[in-house]
């Protein structure tokens, strides 16, 4: 069992009194003067706690559980960190409560308020949006986002950069010479550093970029199926396709299907996360595998850390990752 | 907006004094003498709420909150249901709070002492326990089980007799003679009533039901590829394989893939749940298509009602579920 916080032990000495007196107060069980019990009220309320989380953490001693900001529960590579995170909290009894916002902001605002107000003892955000919220004065653990707004919380990603080298790489030495990328619309840092990764590779290697072939979309099974057809219809002609997520990865091998593209022979295809759809797959996708269960157990680990100590050790944890060759490339 | 709970009201009314004073009381502000506030937490006290809870949903007005119990968010069909509840608790306030058992029963344990601490309104379950704590005063629905000890909750389930009908009746009008089963092996109501859903299609088409090919195992893809793979090195004849849930049915492809044998040409494979890996499969897989949506939708508006009203209104509801034909048979 990990170290309790000091939460009620720092009360206790700031208002002179002992632990077991702090704890008297709380639980307003009368044995403690009304002087003692204004004192140590006072005192609370200087140390800026909310009362509520003060109450409900000092009568069990630390509130035990955390919160998980999640955009959608329903994609395996969210749902296997999360898993990830709540499998290394158990053993130190931490509760995990798992928060699904859709990617909507409103709602990502509404179960900050609600996890705040229940005193839980951290948060780890596995969101796109930057944290707006000034006020969270408990540790925070992002996952997968780089905010630039805070300097007091952990960052956890995986080695996007490299990730981007190694599809780009792979399309390369497997002959691509044309190459679509099926690109996530959104301009954030993990999208960004792919996109800087495969055209790296691709300048090493002396392969033209074809920025007109770059194609910006929501990362969907349709909207991926969509393009490619697109593509296809305009006779446009390309050998490669890099998608920077696989479930565009699979949109794309299902466009060609339709349209009688044989892949790997005319068209090849890397994806990137490695979720278990493109391994059932056929033919199976070729994959940068993001190691979802080291990122879940990197942010528990810094996070439950961090609430230990009241600070954060390390700022910027990049986790490695690696590529799956299967049988699309 | 929904109607908001009574309790603060309540509590005001048997003290004879105003809701603005209980709250002046719970929140500490000073405005009230110590008679008064001796006399609202008696009264508290009496009225057997927990005081953290009372704290805190007094405070609110409501806790706006519910937990929802799940036994693995990784699972497509568990992760669905959950955002179905999310999207419709969202528009009426309430914060919805997963978590994640792994299908542990000390960590369901867990996650009951600690939603209860945090003062939820009510518990969504998706897990396959009896619930044993006794002391739950808060409404609690079941989703796809069945506990027997337990009268004051409501129940939501998939029409499973008929699902399991229905994958009888296609693998008999798709020529199968001799199938396998894949069962979960678990004794519970879900699998119980498929199975018998399944004899009794088998029956009124005159097809012979073998016991012997009846093969109880975990659900799970490898489990299923192991039994498969078994099944086809004893030399085994069969034609056809009713799979109890779809990541089986997926293990099942798989072996008779590898074992070089010709779905649907040699053997036809039903599935369960209709996931969507194996829409992307190859073939696709038919399977019974469990509306998960509604299962959802259906648990949230009867929780939601529960809190409202205090009281379950219905107790069982049965969501009616079809069959998506696919290459596989």
């Amino acid at each position: 069992m990990r170290r309790k916080k000091a939460s009620m032990k720092e009360i206790a000495e700031a208002a002179g009194v002992s632990v077991a007196t702090v704890s008297r107060v709380i639980n307003d069980n009368g044995r403690f003067s009304e002087e003692t019990r204004q004192k140590v009220l006072r005192i609370i309320k200087e140390m800026d706690y909310r009362t509520n989380i003060v109450a409900k953490s000092l009568r069990t001693n630390i509130s035990n559980s955390i919160g998980v900001i999640v955009p959608d529960i329903t994609n395996e590579f969210f749902a296997s960190i999360v898993l990830a995170i709540e499998e290394y909290c158990f053993p130190y009894g931490y509760s995990v409560l798992i928060c699904n916002t859709n990617e909507d902001k409103e709602k990502e605002k509404m179960y900050i308020k609600d996890l705040l107000a229940k005193g839980i003892d951290g948060v780890i955000y596995i969101s796109d949006y930057p944290i707006e919220e000034g006020d969270l004065n408990i540790p925070i653990v992002c996952v997968d986002r780089n905010p630039h707004n805070r300097n007091d919380l952990a960052v956890i990603e995986s080695d996007n950069y490299r990730g981007g080298y190694l599809a780009g790489e792979e399309l390369v030495k497997a002959g691509c010479k044309q190459m679509v990328v099926l690109k996530d619309y959104r301009n954030i840092s993990v999208v960004i550093n792919r996109m800087k990764g495969y055209y790296d590779a691709l300048s090493k290697y002396n392969v033209n970029i074809n920025e007109d072939l770059v194609i910006n979309i929501e990362v969907n099974f349709d909207k991926a199926v969509e393009a490619v057809l697109k593509l296809v219809e305009e006779k446009i002609s390309f050998d490669g396709i890099f998608a920077t997520s696989d479930m565009m990865a699979l949109g794309a091998l299902t466009a060609l299907k339709r349209s009688k593209i044989k892949v790997p022979k005319q068209v090849k295809i890397v994806g990137y996360d490695d979720i278990s759809l493109i391994r059932h797959s056929y033919p199976a996708i070729t994959s940068v595998r993001q190691n979802k269960d080291e990122l879940g157990k990197c942010a528990a680990e810094v996070l439950l850390n961090m609430i230990d100590n009241g600070k954060v050790d390390q700022k910027h944890y990049v986790i490695p990752v690696s590529l799956i060759k299967r049988e699309s490339t």
